[in-house]
């Protein structure tokens, strides 16, 4: 039985940027010598997300604009000391979820077809952190 | 310790339908030995989620129309060349989420009374993968 | 490798509250061993949530207002034998999800700074359980 553990990071630019991290946990999947177990990943922010979907930018668009007028910007909130869209972005942050568990099975990630895992800005432009852990045989 | 993966099929026939996986997910619990230790699962399509709820069809109603009121289909979306449904899918998807890891404690799944694991079907009729890894002991 | 199970009880007294289980949880990896390896959390309940959010009461207030807003009391529903505000409960669960898995590195639950571990309130007080695995070594 193997264990491992690692953390990914990425920059972010801007509010609704998704970031493709499938490479990066494929690489770690390898060099964890897993191949069946799980993977386990948790960015470790308060406003961003972690999810996985098609990797067509207008699917991220689309969804960045559905979060919006689900969360308006138009609202009073009550967290405000750094903006409103910050108070937003807390609130998205447990809407979509900030953590994942997959499947490695005969040294694949299960992900289907159309499936890529993004790390979803729901802020500002920052450097993310995601924490990984790999377990398995 | 033990690590066992297999992939489990269902067939949907519309939006909103709730499809009942948890005596699929205790089969592969039991054929996989372990009695402690946990069940990652994982729906690998970008128009359809799991989640764990009541098995009640009022409770699955009121949540495809709530998921319709959420995310309409009467706002303008980019990604529609599969329609929009299509493209409110791809957005509920990410709000409901397609991971579920749960506990496995002397040999039952840690579900609470009421709950049950569904395949929740976002866009149309289809057949649907769910991935499923168990590790324990 | 280390198979750790437990279950963590909370008691909470109304709609919204957001309950700090982060210490109980950090107890149950003290006591495993595990140094490196993963938490799954799974709340056993259909009208409550597992979030990770900033330990900040306007953070909570403004999650709970936004629920009310996305899933209004105002709404008719079916499932409404306790009531409407448990109708909308059913529902904000599933938005907001049950489960959580975390990755445990060199001896630490991978939270980011702001991160807290809370069981959400969805309907009203009562006594709430949430169960435990920890695997790794």
């Amino acid at each position: 039985m193997k264990v491992f553990g690692d953390f990914i990071g990425v920059n972010t630019s801007k509010r609704g940027d998704y970031i493709d991290i499938t490479p990066k946990v494929k690489e770690r999947v390898e060099k964890s010598g897993v191949r069946n177990g799980i993977v386990v990943l948790h960015e470790m922010h308060t406003t961003a997300a972690l999810v996985i979907q098609e990797g067509d930018k207008d699917v991220h668009a689309d969804t960045t604009n559905a979060l919006n007028e689900i969360v308006p910007l138009s609202r009073q909130y009550r967290h405000c000391y750094e903006g409103v869209a910050n108070a937003t972005a807390h609130i998205k942050n447990q809407l979509l979820g900030s953590s994942i568990a997959l499947p490695v099975i005969e040294g694949k990630i299960a992900l289907g077809t159309w499936q890529r895992i993004f790390l979803v800005e729901l802020f500002e432009g920052r450097r993310r952190r995601i924490a990984v852990s790999i377990i398995g045989e």
